[in-house]
């Protein structure tokens, strides 16, 4: 059985084993995982369909229920980043024609627009400047005007570092019949959140920021209102490999096959989840607020100023304005080749203006701080 | 900031680290990943957009070229599992309208047959009963009556055991204008393969079987002729996540942000290819078929018999016939948890007839082998 067709060696690299630098990781993300994380992904997988493995399925959903405060029975954690959680809540909450109502204010709400567009939703936005945030009263003008079947927030803006309030949008949500879709990839973990509390009927987020996981295995949550009307679709989710009617008989009792789990990143995933829950989730948003906070002064002390108003910066993630006159992409540079240290740069409306810095999960530390602020000291022009 | 709602612990798991069996995992995948692929993954995660993760997706690419005999620039690594690959496939070549023409021969012919619907393909079957395969004039006469846009085949079907002989298929395919669209998810690294000099235009695979890494970055590849049909397409791909004209810009020189990768999948996945490039594919090819022959022979001195005949025995996969009187789930379990192995059993037309056995990637070793045979010996009734 063996081919006579010879073998091209073109491509065969000959390469020695993986050399990584250790950097810290203080851009929009990810940000370095816990060491206990990594360590429990360096466990030999097991079968998809193992008791032992079905067993730790059951305790990501808890986790993931308790880090959202939610007890919506569909929260799973989806085979993909924070992208492909964000796609499942549009594929699987989207029929061709539904209007679609999406409040962009920065790079993730335009992702959402274009990703609903994709399965023919009938988009319209409402618009902030990238920084800004949307107020109730703007929101319920905008739902009044569009009645939409689902309206689409960013909680977490990571392209911008402002949190949108939610305070009140679910009951608006209700009152309109519409759905309330929710992005909290830089907020779960870090930020407070009581998606029941407040109404959320469709959310996602990812597992390496706040959480302190590594990237590929992301939350995913649906409300029992959301899940009625994926019940009731006239068509197929576009979608096969992100389609909830499928992958709920898989974590549900029903335990039916639908595609092969990234194994070891659930056994991080519920590493990660279970520090969350060993932490507490009132102590793990204090922290993150506490160290932001001395982020902030440090920042300020060096002459630097941030681009969200104060009530409105997230404790994950700040946006620093670059000064006139500093080149920020160089500095920026430089704090990786010099000092290890990643922070990122700003993305549409903000490129060039700002440098993100995360403070995210395992590294929402005093440490990194003092770090970040050492280094900028020395490579900030005087 | 903090907030005034009261946190609800109803789901707050207080949890022991984990703990997982070890199981010699001898089903259909994931099969265990190679130790030093573990190893690579328990590295700190850098940013997608580190020089040095830059360089080792190049690796990747390569890499993968290499071990799929191919020189297709668009050849890279999709971040999600087997099945987000296949979706990609499907999504990147298929217009609403377009015959799609599928051999259905098993679970995973079907699977495409799903997903080609839901891209609005117009789809077109061939069928065969689960185990056998197509010949090449059966081929000739379905592409001959439904002049597809596309012709999908599974290289090696994963619930049968069957390798479907792809010699002449694309020439055929090219007589046609026909795309030529194969899934290799248990063939990549097991099974000879030469993608180029067999004229496939589209194919996809998993990392956790041939290749011997953990689940959950998928190798992709498009030729330049399925590459044209993307960039004349009149619509945009149906899926975001997946959508090459976005990731091929990532994956290629202009390294634009689409979305974080695995980064720690990608270690394991650049280790896992290094591996195989160390041992050379030839070498790696023969071991698998050395080792399942191995495998015949004693599964046959135990009185059982393979469901496949022996010329299209894939050598990563074997069906083995569940004698009559013998409750072949039982068997199974007692292997699962008396002597920590895994063995699959089978699927639709299948289902309680055969076991599957996969000797798959590291797991293709003769100790595997002695294993399983000594624990059958004792669990199979006199």
């Amino acid at each position: 059985m063996m081919p006579t067709i010879s073998i091209n060696d073109t491509q065969r690299l000959q390469l020695q084993p993986l050399e990584i630098p250790s950097r810290l990781l203080l851009g929009p993300g990810p940000s370095n995982a816990h060491p206990a994380v990594l360590q429990a992904m360096n466990t030999s997988p097991v079968g998809h369909l193992d008791p032992a493995f079905l067993a730790l399925m059951d305790e990501i959903q808890s986790l993931l229920r308790y880090v959202w405060q939610t007890e919506n029975p569909l929260t799973i954690a989806v085979s993909g980043t924070g992208s492909a959680a964000m796609e499942a809540t549009i594929a699987n909450a989207t029929e061709p024609g539904d209007v679609v109502l999406i409040g962009v204010a920065g790079y993730f709400g335009h992702r959402l627009v274009d990703m609903a567009g994709r399965y023919g939703a009938d988009v319209r936005t409402i618009n902030k400047p990238w920084g800004q945030v949307f107020t109730l009263d703007e929101l319920r003008t905008a739902v009044e005007t569009h009645r939409p079947t689902i309206l689409a927030l960013v909680h977490a803006e990571t392209s911008t570092g402002a949190r949108q309030p939610l305070e009140g949008v679910g009951e608006l949500c209700r009152e309109f019949g519409t759905l309330l879709l929710v992005d909290t990839v830089t907020s779960l973990g870090g930020v407070p959140i009581f998606l029941d509390a407040w109404g959320v009927d469709l959310a996602y987020s990812c597992s390496q920021k706040g959480l302190g996981c590594s990237p590929g295995a992301s939350p995913f949550t649906m409300s029992p209102r959301a899940v009625e009307k994926l019940q009731q679709r006239s068509t197929k989710v576009a979608n096969w490999y992100l389609d909830m009617s499928l992958l709920s008989k898989y974590w549900g009792k029903e335990r039916t096959y639908h595609h092969t789990a990234p194994i070891n990143l659930y056994y991080g995933l519920r590493e990660a989840l279970r520090l969350v829950a060993e932490e507490g989730l009132a102590n793990c948003w204090q922290r993150h607020q506490k160290n932001v906070e001395y982020l902030w002064e440090g920042l300020e002390d060096l002459g630097l100023s941030m681009h969200v108003e104060r009530e409105y910066r997230l404790p994950t993630l700040t946006t620093v304005r670059i000064p006139a006159g500093v080149d920020g992409k160089a500095i920026a540079q430089q704090l990786l080749n010099e000092y290890n240290i990643e922070i990122g740069g700003g993305l549409g409306e903000l490129a060039g203006q700002v440098w993100r810095v995360g403070l995210m999960g395992f590294n929402s530390r005093q440490e990194s701080v003092d770090q970040l602020l050492a280094a900028l000291r020395l490579v900030l022009p005087k």
